[in-house]
């Protein structure tokens, strides 16, 4: 089969690899009908040495059972499914509490001898746990925005929840990609009154404001902050979601919060050191990590299906595979926000 | 009027002062029932610089009202009065909203101009907001429990609130000092099945068994986050509070929080900065600062009214002004956990 190998940074090739074939009885094979590039898949497009054997590539897919392991229970043949990016048993005490990225046989989707979501097919370990049936059929117009539950519309909402984002409170939106996008749509969905996005890229911010962003703010860091207060009477906003992971866009977000307010953190630190004055003075809680998109993908799931919120507009080029090492440059170029492959 | 100065680290000293008087309107004067030293008061009892002014020490008291100024509404002379170890204006938006340490009016006990508590009289600043009527007369015995809740009691309250202790959970309490010895009480008074108490003085410790702790941890460092993790079936506990604010003791509140745990902190941070990738990968969350006493004296009245919870326990000598040089001592000593003044 065909999959997206990345061998250094800059360097993604697509090529043939192994079939993708039952190794566990808990395993299921999974045709993807569509994947997608994420944000984070561009950090190893920036940095990633060299490596001879190369790394399999994706996360982010929807697929069609192919063949199923034998202890597989809840999953058939032809069912389409989707996955989570992250691979969990959904046994464990961690994903019974709602924590699936810290399973105990959790995994990475394109680590050592597993498949990734950009190709044709993907082994999926502990599929009862990790995969998610659809009650739709892949020729669906929704589905660029049932691919974003994968990740970006979950760490969105897990933002959202974490920063504790509630009816008629005001929410502040760090970064203007496809996960701040979907935390404007969380925000929105769970009541914030007024959602502050702070980005600057104009067509972002257009599809942002369509998203239910009330308020804009294009600067960076101290002007930045000043601007937040301006809007905010002065005293910050009560829930702020910060996905960038970057020293100054946390410090940024700390500095936005009003006392007793929240940040909902998902951005992979940047630094593994913050100033936490900044945040214990005023009572400002700091919670998230990596999304529990499993969790997530059936509560967010009917308002998708219903069409209350559309987080695949985020997505806004579609190729085949071939088209994958364009769909890298483009993203990493920022004429793309996300892209989809359809294999 | 006399009350309690330092001039320095080690240097207290009981001398007199202008008596407390109405300055403000809205101020009322307080004649000094009881009062206590602070752990806290130990910081400047060990590192502050030589002062010629000195600084007027004390933010635990409970009084009887000796005077209002003309615009208190809600005060009468001659009442039973206990004071938050914060002034607040109880007006503000923060304090509407239950942050009253961020009260736009806020003020310490002691600071430049304000009177404070370990003396025989306080002036009180926004007296409608800051002072609550106790039901009971100064008489009562009730006095060292009531008097915990103006910081002790509320600060280990705000860590198990802050660390989202909850029935049948787990919970870890760092520090066996008073504020750790009153965050047993919160958590038990919370409902957490298993509280481990991290602790290494045998007469703390077994006041906190009586408490509720149901294990004593008395290692330190990586063998004390060994130990819990073996009490917990390698996992940790959902809830750490952390009173104590050394790097290595957030480092342990760190360590031992199991994924999608939460970390209570009211110590002031040793230093401000914390490795933030311990508790991101597990979803770990952080919060809590100054606890909003003014908010939890009427939650926790009660409790200590019907006797349900005697947090002033933890009090374990009481002097005249005259002795309050000894109690500083005494407590920085470790001969005391908290020392109780009847001026």
């Amino acid at each position: 089969m065909r999959a997206t190998v990345m061998y250094a940074a800059g360097d993604v090739r697509v090529e043939t690899v192994p079939d993708a074939h039952i190794v566990e009885p808990t395993d299921a094979v999974v045709r993807v009908a569509r994947a997608a590039i994420c944000g984070s898949d561009l950090w190893p497009y920036k940095s990633m040495p060299r490596s001879e054997t190369g790394r399999r590539m994706g996360h982010e897919f929807i697929g069609v059972v192919d063949s199923i392991g034998s202890d597989v229970q809840t999953l058939k043949i032809g069912q389409l499914v989707i996955a989570p990016f992250l691979i969990c048993d959904g046994t464990c005490q961690f994903c019974r509490d709602g924590v699936q990225p810290s399973c105990v046989h959790g995994a990475r989707f394109g680590g050592e001898g597993i498949d990734a979501g950009q190709g044709e097919a993907v082994r999926v370990p502990y599929a009862d746990g990790t995969l998610i049936v659809l009650p739709v059929t892949e020729d669906t117009a929704l589905m660029p925005s049932l691919l974003a539950l994968t990740d970006v519309m979950s760490t969105g909402h897990h933002a959202a929840v974490s920063a504790r984002v509630s009816p008629d409170k005001t929410a502040a939106v760090i970064g203007d990609g496809a996960v701040g996008l979907c935390g404007v749509i969380a925000a929105r969905r769970l009541g914030a009154e007024r959602i502050i996005l702070l980005g600057r890229h104009p067509d972002r911010i257009a599809l942002g404001t369509q998203f239910g962003a009330t308020d804009i703010v294009s600067e960076r860091g101290d002007v930045a902050v000043e601007h937040v207060r301006q809007l905010t009477d002065g005293v910050g906003v009560n829930s702020v979601l910060e996905w960038v992971g970057l020293q100054d866009s946390v410090l940024t977000a700390m500095d936005i919060a009003r006392p007793g307010g929240a940040i909902g953190r998902v951005g992979v630190p940047e630094e593994d050191s913050i100033p936490v004055g900044r945040t214990f003075w005023k009572n400002v809680s700091m919670a998230g990590g990596p999304a529990p998109a499993r969790a997530y993908i059936p509560q967010l799931l009917p308002d998708v299906l219903e069409g209350r919120i559309e987080p695949g507009r985020v997505s806004d080029r579609t190729t085949s595979l071939d088209g994958v090492p364009d769909g890298y440059r483009a993203m990493n170029d920022r004429k793309s926000i996300k892209v989809l492959i359809a294999p």
